[in-house]
């Protein structure tokens, strides 16, 4: 196995700390969220039976947060409008609690007079989870954003839920422990996070957050606290009803703080993106990658040409990306640079030898100085706001058996008609999750209609799931009508009656429209 | 790095599979099931209001299972009295459904007479969570023991929920797939083992079960089939509610299938037993060997002296197992033999030169020709039993800061008066999990809830978990009591009345006596 590495094909990064990032911000998006039509118009929803916010109830809450409410129209948009600028509600105001006691007598005063209301962290959900569809009064968690405390031994974190996860990350890295949710978004706040149970590429490696949250603080609807925080990574003390809330996207109560288990951080990353022919051919990269890298592996990625041509069109210092079939990224995270090198080298000579590359490039990973490799990840980060500003982008986050992955692509290629301009496809291969970004020149509700329906049919024949990571939200809360068990969606409500009988938490979201 | 490397201490396993497991059967117990005195005598418990079970409820039980009953005493023995042989319940009768829709129709029927119910899978839980109380129906899930699918690519188990770990874990390995459920009792079953969350020493590596379960079939009270089943490691459609029967232990439905997430099988797995002579040296060797072993780290165990001898002295096959105060097992998994055996090397040459441990014994593990090693494994899962042939054992499963573990047991060894005549401990260290076994010559309740007062007390005030990785079951069923938030424990009985209004499902159990 001792041979010499072939530098120009895999360059180590060594003694760098800190994962992949993504450099993805809102100025990607180049629509002005004033010109998003407003979502009770393009989608005709009827309004809930709320009460209508009133300048007394503006004045009150105002009150409540000690002042900390913005209620004009100009400093209101952004915390109406969706992040990918596609939905835009009428909140009359947003608050910004700084404490748990705060966002306690706010919800207690909205239960009180059935006041609707739309939890909102960073507000970058991709399924418009974060936005208000009427007039719903924002409560944001931004203002609750202290790191309560990192224990390097134990391998935990307690922080507010306002927290970024770029805050987090860098935090917890300083006591060489590995932040264990790696998004694109890196403005995303942990509390939103949890709400969403978002993923990310990195899950086979480090877990999921029902497997890494240790505890929450959350504000039910009716302002009672339930204080369900542990920094014990086994807590078996009567049922684990934290978990409710991971994937409950704030339709159950808000989350005020998150205690997470944090692995070790490793030592040494490298990240390799190689070339190839056919999906076939990215499948077997998959099973060699994992059977030769095994626990250093941290993450497998593909994208397609689509999905990257789309991004090398808008961003032009994407220079030097080769025109190919099929790209795939693997990266390894490691204790130890000679080994992670050897098993990488003899990974990449196997591929060669197998044909299964067409060519590859590595090089180093440090977000504080972007390099051409790094830039490479971006691309995966930089797809959905890419194809969104050559028009509409209908978007879907599915997770199917890998077999049953690209057909699907294939055949929404074949059978969609003009209406749809390109099919573009990137996903996490460890975890069998595929992002579909469909581009058409202007929004059909009817059209997204159809396309829920062929994606469902599809996916569910196939044992997969129609929301794999991002959750259901506001865009995709009717996909689970088509597929879920009755028993299931009957008992969802139940859990929801239980804990939210007035249903004011985060109406429009989750729920099917007909349940 | 590379020097030579000192065999006597050191010797790797090379193209061995599977992991170390111990040997721990029920003969281990040499307390006849028939002697144990029944449990509502021992504790003066007050029976619920559900109806008793007639001649005519048997005969109809027996039909719906088309036969597959047991009513016979003798039988029923085993059925009735816990692993442990502490606790005995008095059920005129075992069913052994053999489908979905025969356990359906059973608890329908339980439900509509308001027969309480004990589901029972191996009946090895530690805490009589799977034995009745007084005259509850058991329904047991040993007939349910088909394996569905394994996915080796997908890296999915699919199963019912009466496999045994043994049967799974040898599956799962001749596909190359590792099963993440390590417990010393390897007849346990899947379901029961989902049902009460059950953890074991490598979920640090392989994580829990909130993280690694994707599906679940469970029959609720009333009979109702929940289908919540899937194989998607991702799947974001909706609540997470499989997660609320993970860790319900039986009170919330009966698990009739499972599906996992099995990462890929480590091709090479090395054991090393050291031994130092404070716990102070232990955490130090626990972080060292964190920092140099890293992503290969699959366990860190230690015992104290008093665990290690007990087992000694019962099992005259643990020849050469020295007498030292502290032992430490560290355990690797990697896909590289060569390189897993740099990294230990370093380790121990390290561990060596800052004299952190007086001695070590390393060698290769298989199962099916259990060796040297292997046996050190087994001390671990034998404690509790050895400890039990010899008196009344008192058992806390407990986690807490690394700092605050030891203090604990030298703390009741002072405090405990001459009625415990030994405190031994052993413990997963990689999460702060914690096992004591406190020795006397009879069982006692008043001495029972003295220490259940002193222990909760001292681990509420540390920041732990008064129960870690067995659950509640029957004898812990008052701990959450004591440190619980009072809405968490509202809200856990919120959750029980909303799925199982009647009760019936597996009373006197998780639930303290005063919620």
């Amino acid at each position: 196995m001792r041979v010499p590495l072939p530098r120009c094909l895999l360059t180590s990064l060594r003694g760098q700390r800190g994962g992949a990032r993504s450099l993805f911000t809102l100025s990607d998006s180049s629509r002005s969220p004033a010109s998003v039509p407003l979502t009770r118009d393009t989608f005709g929803l009827k309004r809930g039976e709320f009460a209508e916010p009133t300048s007394d109830d503006l004045s009150t809450l105002k009150q409540l947060v000690k002042g900390r409410m913005e209620s004009d129209e100009d400093d209101l948009i952004k915390h109406n409008t969706d992040w990918l600028r596609t939905l835009r509600g009428s909140s009359p105001c947003v608050v910004f609690p700084k404490t748990t006691a705060e966002v306690s007598d706010v919800l207690r005063y909205c239960s009180e007079r059935r006041l609707a209301v739309c939890p909102q962290g960073a507000n970058t959900s991709l399924v418009g989870g974060s936005v208000p569809v009427f007039d719903e009064v924002i409560v944001s968690t931004s203002k609750m954003d202290d790191v309560i405390d990192i224990d390097h031994d134990g391998g935990t974190l307690t922080c507010e839920a306002g927290c970024s996860l770029k805050k987090l990350e860098k935090k917890t890295r300083k006591k060489r422990l590995y932040f264990p949710v790696d998004l694109n978004i890196r403005e995303a706040q942990i509390g939103g996070v949890v709400a969403a149970d978002m993923a990310g590429p990195r899950t086979a490696r480090f877990g999921n957050l029902h497997g890494n949250v240790l505890g929450v603080e959350v504000v039910l609807p009716d302002g009672t606290v339930l204080d369900s925080m542990s920094t014990m990574r086994k807590d078996n003390t009567g049922f684990d009803l934290k978990q409710m809330f991971v994937g409950s996207e704030g339709s159950l109560g808000i989350i005020t703080k998150v205690a997470m288990a944090c692995p070790p951080m490793p030592k040494h990353i490298n990240v390799a993106m190689v070339y190839t022919e056919s999906f076939d051919h990215v499948l077997e990269i998959m099973r060699l990658a994992k059977d030769q890298l095994g626990e250093i592996m941290s993450a497998c990625e593909f994208m397609d040409n689509d999905a990257v041509m789309s991004v090398k069109q808008k961003h032009l210092t994407m220079w030097g990306v080769p025109d190919k079939p099929y790209y795939v990224l693997i990266e390894t995270a490691g204790h130890c640079d000679m080994h992670d090198e050897e098993k990488l080298k003899f990974l990449f000579n196997m591929l060669k030898d197998k044909r299964l590359i067409m060519d590859g490039q590595i090089g180093p990973l440090n977000y504080d100085d972007p390099t051409f490799v790094e830039r490479l990840w971006n691309i995966n980060g930089r797809i959905l706001t890419a194809l969104s500003a050559a028009g509409n982008v209908y978007h879907y986050d599915v997770s199917l058996p890998h077999a049953k992955q690209y057909p699907l692509v294939e055949k929404l290629r074949k059978d969609l008609g003009d209406e749809i301009t390109k099919v573009a496809s990137f996903g996490h291969l460890l975890d069998g999750n595929m992002h579909l970004a469909l581009l058409s020149s202007s929004f059909s509700a009817s059209t997204m209609a159809a396309l829920d329906r062929l994606i469902t049919e599809y996916v569910t024949a196939a044992g997969g799931a129609v929301s794999a990571e991002l959750g259901c939200g506001f865009k995709s809360r009717n996909l689970g009508a088509h597929c879920k068990d009755p028993v299931e969606m009957k008992m969802m409500r139940d859990v929801k009656n239980m804990l939210d009988p007035k249903g004011i938490m985060n109406p429009y979201k989750v729920f099917p429209d007909s349940v």
